[in-house]
């Protein structure tokens, strides 16, 4: 099926033959973390910066995001380092502050099916990059898509993530097959993010290079000035150092294919 | 643990000891469709009534319910029939519709992890009832259980509808072993549904005894007066006849347990 | 689908009605232990022995069994206790020597696919049960069973012990939905063992009863008269008298079925 | 962990740096076939020829292969094309004859815990190829290969197949991430097989790459002259002229990693 290009920037798409880098942190943490690790991670040619406000966690016991605050580094984060920013959205109250602040409203694995926020969404002209649920068919994910079309809203990213099966030597199994089957059943760029799949940052690179040469359009993968004292999911955060050889690695595999 | 009750209304509590029947159809077609479902299955002794008025669906060109027509119907058919009501929530902006027409707040199992709708039920006073999600652990279930109790409301259900392996003879696979594990970790009273589990309504009689034999407080199945008519689900729905046969066995078997 | 009656000795058959019990420990240890836990369930109504002595375990570092010692202290305890014996058949040169001694032949769930033992299995005269691979679906299993058949024997019994999924509290998830299954699709018995699906003796009598009430024809429980110091599989053993409450439960629920 | 190289012959090993290719058909189908298959792939490059003469199949119903007159086209197709060539054992009693013929013996899937091949497989001096089992995780993987270890025969190579999960749109889910797993926890070269994963030959080169870049010593992948005429697995076979274009992209790769 032909491929869509959804525009990001006057200078940036997703989609359409490039192959963007995502990366930034797992969650905010402060003003001074998010700003050192933008700035590295631009030096290295990311085009758009992740980092979450608000982030959906298993426990409510555990470290819920800065929130609002979150949404304020954003802005000033973007102001000096100019790059856009993606960012999640976990409640429908939530997508429009969201929307003042992110160029790319994303909808986690938790909510791939909590269809009145896709629904919502559909309404907005935000791209929308949605997470494959951890156990959600191709078919299921290519629905929910079909929630964010039908409310109005075209531009849809789709981002693997991995799904959940018995091997527990990953926190999940990242699903590469699903990238090729997916071109043919959808005009949609795809995104994968190894890092939540894998939860191993000594696995990220392998499988970055992989999710290239299957063909998606671009990675997501989280990088961490200090992966050791992330307030959230440090042990699969690679640092900028590892990124930059990442990404030597992909413009090369890049350049044969 | 020590298995907490919950009161549902002057007569009826769930948990303690009891086994409650919750049915009804999947879904709210028409008033004198659930008026005639629900006056057939109050003779039977079921103890409280099923039927989605907000219906998730995978696919955004299926009948997503009757939403606040279905609302309406609920407030007549509990005038007439004098049952208690279970209906799902499917965003936070009709928590307090759904409340004011049901006894107890369902929330589906692509909402499991829907934290944000977890924290507002948690702030009503309803009791709520949580489906395991499709891919979720107990350990998840119970994670989800914390965010309406952490939230101030621990009226608490936990129900059982199965989870997603490889084996497609049925729709699901019922996890009745997580019954009496989730005894052991939680005070909450445990509902098993095993009509979306099954997707067959020939299997349905089987599973839902033994739900009753491994400890579940109750069960919740689906009813219909045409299952070949439907609007969603039939194929998994027993009828009258049937529930009268499965209720006359159930009760043989708690006479000697 | 008419179900067949496999006939074990002349006063025993399983299936057309029964609900037979196979108990014993996972593995034959010593003369003196099997003897002591096989007297002690035939007190108690236990209709068939079980013990293995060729051991398939996952490491090669892990205990194998006793093998053809093993096979003596079959003979042994069958002389004294005179009840029926089923033990694992893991290669087919041991066909003939397990088929001197055990009434019945058990191809454990590592081996339902392994056809050339199914063939020579179907070669011989003696019932065989057929335990439901990990991760075979119910069509492979009944697959398997045509293997035997076709060779030339059917008396086959299938045996479901619980499949692979994510789930971790148990070690694996139990699938009683594919008792009605299998009733509807294959005339053989189905035994249900869920001492090894769940791994934890606990869970153990209520799934029994479970197994009783969806359909099964009969249940194998493993029992041990010190399962802490069991040499394999001691976590999942219940003890002689957590065996006689729950044989007195299955005939009560059995007497009113 | 060091990575061992297997020796195949003179000419070639399998790991230590290289990546071998193994090619042919799904099974010997006759000697025309095989012959004219085998010339095909050896003028693209490919190392070893594969091809089955015992298929082990999940219906009796089904073709068995060739069996003995399979190893036959084996030793004629082996003279002319003059490349090794590796072929499933299915059972202890035919190891001696395959030996004869191939030059590395293949455990398919289903025999991954046939604990006594292994062991008669590790008496051997040939190179063994053992696959993961579709619900096998990986650290099973590694114990089946220490069976063979253990016997004597060091000479282990591993293979991924796909696991099952829930995914239909695919046979099976190729687990990538294994692959720099397997490395970290033992010497053992990893061949990834993606066509029995993927069933479908239209995804076979997007995942033969993304093996090459996570770290695979070879890929096994399945091809037929006429693949819609396949006696077996024609789905997921790829022509010569596919593999002559994929062989040209995993050079163009290795080339710049």
């Amino acid at each position: 099926m032909k491929n869509m290009s959804i525009k990001i920037n006057e200078k940036l798409k997703i989609g359409g033959g490039g192959f963007v880098i995502i990366s930034g942190p797992c969650t905010i943490e402060s003003e001074i973390q998010m700003l050192s690790i933008s700035k590295s991670v631009k030096k290295l040619g990311v085009d758009i910066l992740r980092g979450g406000a608000f982030k959906p966690r298993t426990s409510p016991h555990d470290f819920q995001g800065l929130r609002d605050e979150g949404l304020k580094i954003i802005t000033k984060v973007k102001e000096i380092v100019k790059l856009p920013f993606i960012s999640e959205v976990v409640s429908i109250k939530d997508i429009e502050k969201v929307s003042l602040v992110a160029d790319i409203l994303q909808v986690g694995e938790r909510n791939m099916q909590n269809f009145e926020l896709l629904k919502h969404l559909g309404k907005t002209k935000k791209p929308i990059l949605i997470k494959r649920g951890k156990a959600n068919t191709i078919n299921e994910l290519l629905m929910s898509a079909e929630y964010v079309k039908v409310s109005g809203n075209n531009k849809i990213i789709l981002c693997e993530r991995g799904i959940r099966t018995f091997e527990n030597e990953t926190r999940f199994t990242l699903d590469l097959s699903m990238v090729p089957i997916v071109k043919t059943k959808s005009p949609y760029p795809i995104i994968v993010d190894p890092s939540h799949a894998l939860g191993n940052s000594e696995l990220v690179s392998a499988l970055s290079k992989a999710a290239l040469v299957v063909g998606a359009d671009g990675l997501m993968v989280e990088c961490h000035n200090n992966p050791k004292k992330a307030m959230c999911d440090g042990e699969q955060s690679i640092t900028p150092s590892e990124l930059k050889a990442l990404i030597r690695d992909l413009n090369k595999i890049r350049k044969v294919l």
